[in-house]
């Protein structure tokens, strides 16, 4: 656990001790209470809850006041209207962060609601209470052993993301376990009647556990601070931001998801264009971008050598690199005469793309010899090896293996490959195929290679990170 | 088996008998031998192979001549030096069509195998026969049992597919299969020395079998004759091509590939204008175009009614539809009132997207009781069903019995509803996650929705049907 000082949210994300208000009796998983104790929190958790003298086998109190202990941090896991009360408690008792878990505030569009939200800021305000929420999902920190989702991966990583929304802090979560992408901090900040996104940003900028930003935004309420957030995390590391909202469509969308103003195009181009933050119009896209910024090495090169099964797929590869704001060029005369001693098969291209032959036996090939020779290639920048295991006729009781055995000789060769290097491995959505692929990208990403579920979403992430490169020095 | 008279490729695809010169003698499963049998092709098979006399139970011919009865069709599975004088044989013989397997012809680039290929076609016309490639798969089939890939599904379907690439031919069945977009029969025409696109798209025209035709083009010969053939088969049925190479990275990929003049990218966008054919990008996006051909209502209404679980995704869906060229406009204030009834939770938005609230459970509950209200809906054309299966907890032991319960609420109302439909169904990675998304669409699938695997890939699909229903009325 990497311990920043000084600013005052290190301790919201590591509390000593955290009150559950309106703690579930049921001791479901899913619960607050027992997720805490499940997922490994090691400080003190308190449900409060006036019908239960016990939840979790932890004693449970009435309400905060009746808590013997300092409290730090408590969640309100309680109907809207039983808030106000229960800040009151949190401010006799001294607790010093509240996350407001419940809904039915100011993204109702009611007035008394939104009447009630500013009451509970105006009470954590005059009582030093940072509030988060209300109308959000909170923290996942698992240094801490904090979390909102009991599937959460307990294992900590290089990225932290700041959500307004919290469906889609849950994607990004599991969307990145599942390519090894693991989370430092996340903070789903919903209203953010208090606590903001740039809270978020100051604060990660110097936190030495996160090495990569990300963030989900519908609307921003103070635009220079907001702005000036994101810059100083851009001197540290990189931002990637999916600004919502930026249609009309979307526009409305997120006025009555959040109450956000989301702001005109022509602002956030403006924006993105001064601040050097990498805009994202999807999740997937924030994950794949994330995944090109950890593994795939920092480069300003535009141009892609491609190689892989298949003169057609290969076609289309060079077509949706140079969509993406790549080019795939023609390898110089000695690579193609190198290239043209390991291709065996007559009419397999060596031009770039180079197409590996003969089976996945032909690929894992062409990964320990022909690989070595598109890396010492003058004409081309980055790598991007494609496998389509649907050209492998498929479907067959050894797929697995075989794909398996073309990716370990891709993850042994890898390490040793100067340039850049990204895989797209896809299929379709044939069972079998889809566990062979989860199998195979297993081991590439175990060997630091970023693994795409397509050239598509690899040369769009490939673009991203280079216009980053080329703009940060 | 629909029989279109007539066209002389008719009994291309339906011979009464096969050669094949050059059967292996192993009896593999890949085979060409062992691969008619098992599929199921009713007519004679002659293996002809002059080591044995016996391959998987039938008699082996030391040449094609030395074949008792009348020979149809003869694909060479031979080296590309012994085709001329496997031609012969076949002149000999009387055979109607040969399908040349073999490479290494002008795909090669070397001036001795592109006179090959020339001589290879001057004995093809000379005699009167049809020759198939050189440098391709060849027919697929299933309702003759002619296939190329011993993986393919038995089961017909309405597609057709006229491909110049193999790999591609492949991926787009196997990409078919598994949302059960089947096929009439597929066309793999590698170098098109004589057999080319338009000959396949002509016949395809009035194939009743046929409902939707796809093509993968690099190159194309005879322009006017290929612009004639398109439009011919648009007379009757929507024509999906994916042109390959219109980039200049993709252009050097196909020279290298098919030795395809690949064209300008002006002519092909006015190719398209003119004749109305859908344009797609990737193989991806040609599978999501015809399965929202053949399943999704036609429109040409771009008003999306969206709905699921998670405010933001909502947002970001919302931005995804306008970018695809589609709109998210606000329900009527009826609707809006109606749903207020059926969606109890506070902060859950109705304004459209609409929020499916509490879980898979909540989902099912909207589909019943929610859905019919927004096929009432007069400010909308097309309902957007998303399930982002992360957002639900995942992971559990009954996920995939859960979100099969949605999928069963949503197939059971689907029928009902006016407004065309499609769902945009999606996970991470996580194998658990993947396959209950698989058994969920395998059940959406049998009651006739279109199912896709993002909000992107949906709304990209529905813009392009809307385009093609507008121009065809």
């Amino acid at each position: 656990m990497v311990i920043t000082p000084h600013h005052f949210l290190e301790n919201m994300f590591y509390p000593e001790s955290i009150a559950i208000v309106g703690a579930s009796t049921s001791d479901s998983e899913s619960g607050w209470v027992r997720r805490l104790i499940n997922f490994g929190y090691k400080g003190k958790i308190y449900p409060v809850n006036p019908k239960a003298t016990e939840i979790s086998g932890l004693p449970s109190y009435p309400s905060v006041r009746d808590i013997p202990d300092p409290v730090e941090y408590a969640i309100f896991n309680i109907p809207a209207r039983f808030t106000l009360q229960a800040m009151n408690d949190c401010i006799a008792k001294g607790v010093k962060y509240v996350h407001c878990f419940a809904a039915g505030f100011s993204e109702t569009g009611l007035d008394e609601a939104r009447v009630m939200e500013q009451q509970l800021l105006a009470l954590a305000k005059a009582s030093g209470i940072r509030l988060l929420g209300p109308n959000c999902m909170g923290l996942y920190c698992p240094s801490a052993g904090l979390t909102f989702n009991q599937d959460f991966p307990k294992e900590s990583g290089q990225v932290a993301f700041v959500s307004q929304s919290g469906a889609e802090a849950m994607r990004l979560v599991f969307l990145g376990q599942d390519v090894g992408i693991y989370f430092s901090k996340v903070a789903s900040y919903g209203n953010a009647a208090d606590l903001d996104a740039p809270d978020f940003l100051e604060y990660l900028a110097d936190d030495e556990e996160t090495k990569a930003v990300a963030c989900y935004i519908e609307g921003v309420k103070n635009g220079p601070r907001f702005v000036s957030a994101v810059k100083k995390c851009l001197t540290k590391k990189p931002v990637v931001i999916l600004k919502a909202g930026l249609t009309e469509s979307g526009s409305g969308a997120a006025a009555s998801h959040t109450a956000s103003l989301t702001g005109a195009k022509p602002v956030w181009d403006a924006f993105f264009k001064q601040t050097g933050a990498i805009p994202a119009n999807t999740m997937d896209e924030v994950a794949d971008i994330l995944q090109a910024l950890i593994r795939v090495k920092p480069t300003r090169g535009r141009r892609v050598a491609v190689a892989g099964r298949g003169g057609g797929i290969g076609v289309v590869a060079a077509d949706i690199c140079e969509r993406a704001g790549l080019k795939v060029p023609a390898f110089s005369k000695e690579t193609r005469d190198r290239l043209l001693e390991v291709i065996p098969e007559a009419g397999a291209s060596i031009r770039n793309p180079v197409e590996t032959t003969a089976g996945l036996g032909g690929a894992s090939l062409f990964y320990r010899r022909g690989l070595p020779i598109v890396d010492a290639d003058t004409e081309t920048d980055i790598i991007l090896i494609h496998i389509a295991v649907d050209v492998y006729g498929t479907h067959t009781p050894d797929l697995a293996q075989k794909v398996g055995e073309a990716a370990d000789a891709l993850a042994e060769k890898a390490p040793s490959l100067r340039k850049p290097l990204a895989a797209a491995l896809f299929t379709g959505g044939h069972p079998d195929t889809i566990l062979a692929v989860h199998a195979a990208r297993e081991k590439l990403i175990k060997a630091g290679v970023a693994v795409f579920s397509g050239v598509e979403s690899a040369t769009r992430a490939l673009n991203k990170i280079i216009d980053y490169y080329s703009r940060v020095e």
